[in-house]
């Protein structure tokens, strides 16, 4: 079993709504040696795919993604959450709708940062519908750079967002999916399908 | 010269209204073996404090605040910002006035993660007015733990929130302090008063 899944079983906290509580090694107090260990994993999945940038979405995946850069000798980039309606020139944006906050918010990337030459590798600490990973992606297209694939410390695998990108080909790494969880039950995972 | 010193003359950007641009390395793009030097030094300026634990207020220092904690061996814990005007008994809040986006937001803190027992080192990427700091050495003092001082990336001491927070007996350790800066004349530094 992997340290993660070790984690989310000994400390994750489910809730109803579909909400698992890690914020006692994840998101809200981190446990980086966990982190540090995700991204040696996510690192040797990587490891061939000439890597130029990590890109996540500000918070709770900034950790991740810059332990990971660090291994890959590349810029992290975060996406910045904007609630601001006007944007200007100088950025790339896409409209992503939240699962875990219900609402809608706009991601925003300086075009400086991305250009047609890049190759890039997403990360955060979350996948469940996918909408966060999508916005991404949108960015970097829009920036005329490559996706090379996504890696995910947890994906809420019932909520199939991974496997509808992994049918779409995005390779999307995630070191634990959560097959089922349930106040009362627990949690159970799976492997990616 | 600090390489931190060196990176803002080289990429830094003055705007009106006493905004400096880093985004090219620090709080957008981020230079990932520059922070590992900042968390460095932080390290071997409070090595001898007995620190147990990292806090942060999200976003942009949560990479700092990551790389230090894993220096001392203890977990790292973001502050997160809340809109919310309602919070449950089981966090610690302060509100704070932000000087970079002109608004006030209330940081929070579960109280699981902090404990009489803490010796908190604040980690933050920029000390400009003071004010967050001050919230999370509320939440510290809520918490009944102590704050040993407070690692700072790039501190604006024309501003004199530090100088401030010195003079009331806080060991800031500002890796660059902003004496001036002008879009015309540029950035000068200076050293702690």
């Amino acid at each position: 079993m992997r340290l993660i899944e070790e984690k989310i079983l000994k400390y994750g906290k489910v809730y109803p709504g579909n909400v698992l509580k890690v914020d006692s090694f994840l998101n809200h107090q981190v446990d980086v040696p966990l982190i540090a260990a995700l991204a040696q994993e996510i690192y040797q999945h990587y490891n061939s795919c000439a890597v130029t940038k990590i890109l996540t979405i500000e918070a709770s995946g900034i950790l991740l993604a810059g332990m990971t850069a660090q291994l890959f000798h590349v810029p992290m980039l975060f996406a910045k959450k904007s609630a601001a309606k006007n944007m200007s020139d100088g950025v790339y944006t896409a409209k992503v709708r939240s699962f875990t906050h219900g609402n809608e918010y706009t991601m925003v990337v300086s075009k400086e940062y991305l250009n047609k030459d890049d190759k890039v590798l997403l990360i955060d600490d979350f996948l469940a519908d996918g909408n966060a990973l999508r916005g991404l992606m949108e960015i970097v297209k829009a920036a005329g750079a490559v996706t090379v694939g996504a890696g995910i410390a947890i994906e809420k695998g019932f909520q199939q967002g991974g496997d509808k990108l992994r049918e779409e080909g995005l390779d999307i790494f995630s070191l634990a999916i959560i097959g089922s969880m349930d106040a009362q039950e627990g949690v159970t995972f799976r492997s990616a399908m």
